[in-house]
């Protein structure tokens, strides 16, 4: 890793471009020469052109696939597996965050995770409380809480102005997979 | 080219994902095995990371600087030397739209091309009216035009929630940059 500062990145709201301009961010740096890597709170959230992406591009731009899916009408058991598959990333988060490989972690999902249930907001503080000086660390997921945001240094809401769904167009090889 | 309908996306608002977002995306068809030409209205906008990501990603992802840089406080000659400039890059769009070569054309900063005067918003309506079925188009920058977003199937506002130079600390290497 590189001496500076590194920034807490947030990127919220229900718009389409919070994972995307995380990955934006991801190639930038890559560019510089950074190692990134992206842990994926919400199994399938990533999609096949990113992998691919991440496979032409090598062993510093990394994607590790670690939670369940989308969770909102899961309960019982279900959803006991997905907290637990949850607190393992974070688990993971914290390893990779302290192992001094990354110079960009990309959290993906991980506000989701933390709406509902299946992380704490005071375990996500704790881990942004021990990111270390020069890391930057991106935060995705729409509904981001306050306590997070209050620890970010830069936030932006991606508002959903017009979407192709709504006038029936289906998803799109290449820009939604 | 593949064969299928290609979008019209706009990323715009005050905030800071817009390019980075088109970055993102650009990254994630590349993945498909898409060709994706960056034209740049705006000189100076991409730097130093993106231009070494693209050098890195190969020939299928191609950055080309066109534009002249931001223009607020130009005037006389030096602003005619602007709207050639912006004027050129039009030219250039529109051959490399027809060329069928690309798969996804990201337009950087022509919203605001279009809001300076540098190019007129029917000359931008023309080239989306001309979009191959195929190809997805990409369009970014502050202020785009009513006109523009009912043009587009996917428009997204990226409003900057918190910034990290009003708390005082400085850009960023790999992350502003």
């Amino acid at each position: 890793m590189k001496e500076r500062d590194g920034l807490i990145i947030v990127n919220t709201g229900n718009g389409k471009g919070k994972t995307t301009a995380a990955l934006g961010l991801g190639m930038r740096a890559w560019g510089q020469g950074y190692k990134v890597l992206v842990l994926q709170f919400i199994k399938g959230n990533w999609k096949y052109g990113e992998l691919q992406a991440a496979e032409r591009m090598g062993a510093d731009f990394v994607i590790r696939q670690m939670g369940e899916g989308f969770v909102r009408n899961v309960k019982g058991d279900a959803l006991v597996d997905h907290k637990d598959a949850a607190e393992d990333a974070l688990c993971n988060a914290r390893i990779e965050m302290m192992s001094g490989k990354w110079d960009m972690i990309i959290l993906d999902e991980i506000n989701y995770a933390i709406k509902f249930g299946l992380v704490s907001v005071e375990a996500v503080l704790e881990l942004l409380e021990a990111k270390p000086q020069s890391q930057h660390l991106v935060l995705t997921g729409r509904d981001a809480r306050q306590e997070i945001i209050d620890k970010a240094d830069l936030v932006t809401e991606m508002r959903e102005i017009k979407h192709p769904y709504k006038k029936g167009i289906q998803a799109q090889k290449g820009i939604e997979f």
